[in-house]
């Protein structure tokens, strides 16, 4: 009797340890593709954007100069590095699905989650960078800086800047999105640890 | 005798518990002072960033007439979130430092070494924007943005380049140390788990 009733809270803490990760198990992959999404769409907009825009800039006699403008996000290196900042972390995104849905292989010495945690806060660090150094340059096109004589072009460009924009809104929905991420696991490192200590005695 | 025996790992687990973090627990304190100046340094620096030029432009008569501009961190947004995130993550290290000295009865239910991860990390997301905004106006500010036809302004203010370099240096420094500080800090949350299984069966 003593032994039985010694065994049976611990099998009622193993059917929880099956049961609660399944629940929080299905939140993670959502909230990652949806940063997937979102940090793609902010590669993609951002990689295609480019706007042109013919000026007249002289007349002679009756044949008006033109002079074709044309606005790329490879001319501002802040624009490159939040391209190549939001496509990696897309890849990372993408990855991080993949593994959490097939890879119970890999799981080395149960290092798997800390791995995940580690990597997943130096993508947000990369996106953090590329997103804020981004929103600072749309910043300035978009006002300009009296100060430096630096003057705005989104009056000119205004498409070209509209786009940015949505870029960058969506890799900021991205960066969001993996904050939460990171907070879940490194509070689900947490119930690890927990799970352990009730289910060892 | 076997009762003995089996008590015998325990204690000696035990004792592995109260040396091995005591090792540890002087690495993450001083990478964290380490993290503390540099990032202190980052915002004085910057914060106290001011050049005065004057330059003629124009001579009436015999008489020059003077310009005076001033080169400050307030006109640059960016330089003013760099300001924030940096003065932000040293009072938190410095924070930190206190809570790991004297903190020890705020450890509620054992939340305080997931509580620090993640305002380690959020503190890290601060200081990456910052630092990579406030870099990448820098690279503007040196070499101008000839598609945007905005000019190079540190061909005249020179000192003001070069100490806002030596802030971003600094910042940068930080950010890497708060990464470390960030991974040994999950890493370690590992170990709490390895201690508590190793010391249940």
């Amino acid at each position: 009797m003593a032994s039985e009733g010694g065994e049976k809270p611990e099998v009622a803490a193993v059917e929880q340890v099956a049961v609660t990760p399944r629940l929080s198990d299905w939140i993670i992959p959502a909230l990652r593709l949806l940063a997937f999404f979102a940090t793609l769409a902010a590669t993609l907009v951002m990689a295609l954007n480019k706007q042109k825009k013919t000026l007249v800039v002289a007349t002679v006699g009756t044949t008006p100069i033109q002079v074709t403008l044309t606005a790329k996000f490879q001319h501002t290196p802040a624009f490159v590095f939040f391209v190549i900042a939001n496509g990696n972390a897309s890849l990372h995104n993408l990855l991080m699905l993949i593994v959490n849905f097939m890879g119970q292989k890999f799981d080395y010495k149960g290092l798997r989650p800390f791995a995940i945690a580690v990597l997943d806060m130096m993508n947000i660090v990369l996106v953090s960078g590329g997103a804020s150094a981004a929103a600072f340059m749309g910043q300035l096109g978009r006002d300009g800086n009296s100060h430096a004589r630096w003057n705005k072009i989104c009056d000119k460009f205004g498409s070209y800047c509209d786009r940015g924009s949505g870029a960058m809104l969506a890799s900021f929905i991205g960066l969001g999105l993996m904050i939460i991420i990171s907070v879940i696991c490194i509070v689900k490192l947490r119930n690890h640890k927990l799970v352990d200590s009730s289910i060892a005695p």
